[in-house]
């Protein structure tokens, strides 16, 4: 078994939310599950300083390069990527996959996404292999299905915790391309198994790193078992 | 019980080792250890493309902010840290330890280190609290006390395993300023209790992440012992 991990950059502000990349990658390697990394060979939307949150206006960064930070120099650019290679798909969260895979945190759904992520999405979905996506990648896998027959039932968190974002709104946005949200605690991930998807709100909630944890080993799990 | 965590960028060639931070951080709040990052606000020595190992000549980039990444945003620089607040010291490997807090992967022994660090890490000895050190830390923390009458005993792996380093060079390195060098596999840890000393190969042997988290689990049990 063998497994693609998207990222999307390194440090959530701008790129793949570090804490929940690194915990999929030991939870798929304690479960006996290979897993090689990629990411679109694109410049990130923008670089954020990550103590004040504002942006950096000089700076440029490769979305690959620095995905490659938390890969240890393994990894593939999506658009070489052979989706018959692989037996899954994982895409943790961050800013980066709804600001360098989608617009969305700019635009919410109406914004264009990368051609190459939304073919890796689509591919596996056709193969029949399973999809996990935490934090924000539901959003991400919704943009992949907009204008199909697909209407996958995702979770990007609940309203009945606190969370630094607005779920509600990001729940709707996912429903008006065409996804079903469903609200999930972070207790709690969410299933489709008709369409093999395990989606899982970690950092969408006020956390800790114990609760990420224990968020995504529940999710994976559910993933193994459809792989 | 709190520790400080102290980073050194982000990313195994130019700053921390992303996974050794992130699976020390989890480590920690498993055993109901609250932890807070820190890292010296200076310039990284250079910044390194992952992919390519080439050095980015244009590129400047903070210790401080890029560490920020791993911390998702929660970081004090050292020379803020009051040594009092915190129970105990966790530094997780990567280059950036040898190239941001001490010159040791240019110089070995014989470059600089950062004085803030330096302070650090001898104001926790002095104040009898422990010190993890995982992967390169070790050294950083051989040149924190040469000069001095501390002679720790400490380990970065062993010549018994597979390293993609010079793992006896680094030893003998570590001797020449005081330290004591003890051969440790990845299954193993080093132990120094009189100066509540524990160190860890983590990735300075060929390693999986799996093999890694193992290896933070078992030195994280003696340092919370010492705790």
């Amino acid at each position: 078994m063998k497994v693609a991990v998207l990222l999307s950059g390194c440090g959530v502000y701008d790129g793949t939310e570090i804490q929940e990349a690194v915990i999929s990658l030991l939870a798929l390697n304690k479960r006996g599950i290979e897993y090689h990394c990629c990411a679109p060979n694109v410049n990130q939307h923008h670089v954020i300083n990550h103590i004040t949150g504002e942006e950096m206006q000089d700076e440029t960064r490769s979305v690959l390069e620095e995905s490659a930070r938390i890969a240890r120099g393994d990894i593939t650019a999506v658009i070489d990527l052979e989706v018959s290679d692989f037996d899954g798909l994982v895409i943790p969260g961050g800013f980066g996959t709804a600001k360098n895979h989608t617009k969305w945190a700019f635009m919410g759904p109406d914004g264009a996404m990368n051609t190459q992520v939304r073919r890796i999405i689509r591919e596996f979905h056709e193969q029949k292999k399973p999809i996990l996506g935490l934090c924000m990648g539901p959003t991400t896998l919704a943009k992949a299905f907009e204008g199909t027959e697909v209407h996958a039932t995702m979770t990007v968190g609940s309203t009945e915790e606190a969370s630094p974002y607005e779920i509600g709104d990001i729940s709707k946005g996912m429903e008006s391309i065409g996804a079903v949200a469903e609200m999930k605690t972070l207790k709690e991930i969410s299933l489709d198994t008709e369409n093999k998807i395990v989606t899982a709100p970690c950092y969408m909630m006020e956390a800790n790193i114990g609760q990420i944890y224990d968020n995504i080993e529940m999710a994976m799990d559910s993933f193994k078992e459809m792989l």
